[in-house]
């Protein structure tokens, strides 16, 4: 088997998934009677667009790959190599013209996430790791990323989509480490887990997340020198409920409030 | 008088500004004993070092102006022409990495807002106008900006920096509002106001504003043809409780709710 410069590879994958993205960025959000009888959504126009993008260029390089996306579905999910997809993450930042979303592009090898890239193809910032390291490359300079230590939830900040998308008893656990932090943040997606690899935020606690939305970033965050896991302390790959600390010591504790008996 | 290009002079402050500010975005939060016994906080240096090239600029440029700034307090306020700075506008957006924040430099002439702009010098982008008309640059080039037509709250996406920022009063008459639109979101600061200007959101609802928050955005937002006044429809330049619409449809019917008989 050749060698493969998987890093170079998700380089391209972002580019190109980035050109497919930007003409519907900041274009006017109207519903357009098409002959069709549709309606022009340019959030789902610009995700499909752009997993397409990412499909053929996998497809022609790595045909034995396997792709999970959100817009296409999966194909040769038992593969030994599998690329986890997500166009847009952070889709109504992205209606509201805000250019907090990002481009997931994570990779699975033997199950777990072995390479990971978040791409903001607007500002033109990427955030990559493999679990050993990760990098910054931005309009303002590069760097490595590295997590900040934090002892406790009592003097951490903590980022969570919205306390609205837990389920009742996933909203008492998540609600039981809120009310111990310093501060709270809402409305991040990505860029949530890619501040605390950058070392800006110390916990990110969420539920309800599918594969895409976190394979890509777990090399990312293990990279920077953090924790990523399900509520339970599992493997992160599958989504579900999902906890990232920059510091062992507040995964452990926030840990005990997510996962400990009910 | 010698005619003067505010808009040339508006872009050498935002330029300044901004290379004070980008030293201290995404820098490690950490305190540091310094020798004063001080705290080491980047947004506060930021803040101050941004306006302090600012008021530099001012003054060598136009001794007679008035300043009126969020670090250093007012000078001359009562002259014809008064600058309204406020270098860092979502702070708690900068203290977390994200480029959700921007540099707000306003122009009063006999205390109405003549010319505005806001500056994000991360993403490199700027949204400015002069009440007649407004333009956006950015990295990914120049558009003239417009609002989007919204003939109700039943269609609106409504925006605010937090629902947890009114008083008892004003949280039942933003209430009010918030449960007739389509759609909330939480925590864009300026930016929100730039995208109803911009044609991605219909209104923004705001309390305890004070005048360097919103003095820069109102010639944006007039010049984009949105409408933007005190709850009660007065003129907004002293801040306080402020409505925004893109749409003058929207904004009667939410003074309605916000600024009628309690």
């Amino acid at each position: 088997m050749r060698p493969v410069d998987f890093a170079g590879f998700v380089d391209d994958l972002a580019t190109q998934s980035g050109r497919a993205i930007l003409p519907f960025f900041r274009t006017a959000l109207t519903a357009l009677d098409k002959s069709s009888g549709g309606v022009f959504d340019p959030v789902t126009e610009a995700d499909k667009a752009a997993e397409v993008a990412m499909r053929r260029l996998i497809k022609a390089s790595f045909p034995e790959h396997g792709i999970v996306g959100e817009e296409f579905g999966s194909e040769r999910e038992d593969a030994e190599l599998v690329w986890v997809l997500d166009p847009i993450d952070g889709t109504r930042a992205f209606m509201s013209g805000l250019p907090l979303w990002g481009t997931l592009i994570g990779l699975l090898r033997g199950g777990r996430a072995a390479y990971g890239m978040m791409h903001q193809p607007f500002i033109g910032e990427r955030f990559f790791g493999d679990g050993g390291s990760a990098s910054y490359r931005g309009p303002h300079g590069n760097r490595t990323l590295h997590t900040r230590r934090c002892a406790s939830l009592a003097e951490a900040t903590l980022s969570t989509t919205s306390p609205t998308l837990f389920k009742s008893e996933e909203a008492g656990r998540y609600g039981a480490v809120e009310e111990r932090v310093k501060l709270t943040r809402y409305g991040y997606d990505c860029y949530a887990y890619c501040m605390l690899a950058a070392g800006h935020l110390d916990i990110v606690v969420e539920a309800g997340l599918k594969p895409y939305d976190i394979v890509a970033l777990v090399p990312i965050i293990e990279g920077a020198g953090g924790i990523v896991t399900t509520w339970t302390g599992d493997r992160p790959e599958k989504g579900g409920t999902i906890v990232a600390s920059g510091d062992r010591r507040l995964h452990e504790e926030a840990l005990a409030l997510l996962g400990g008996e009910a």
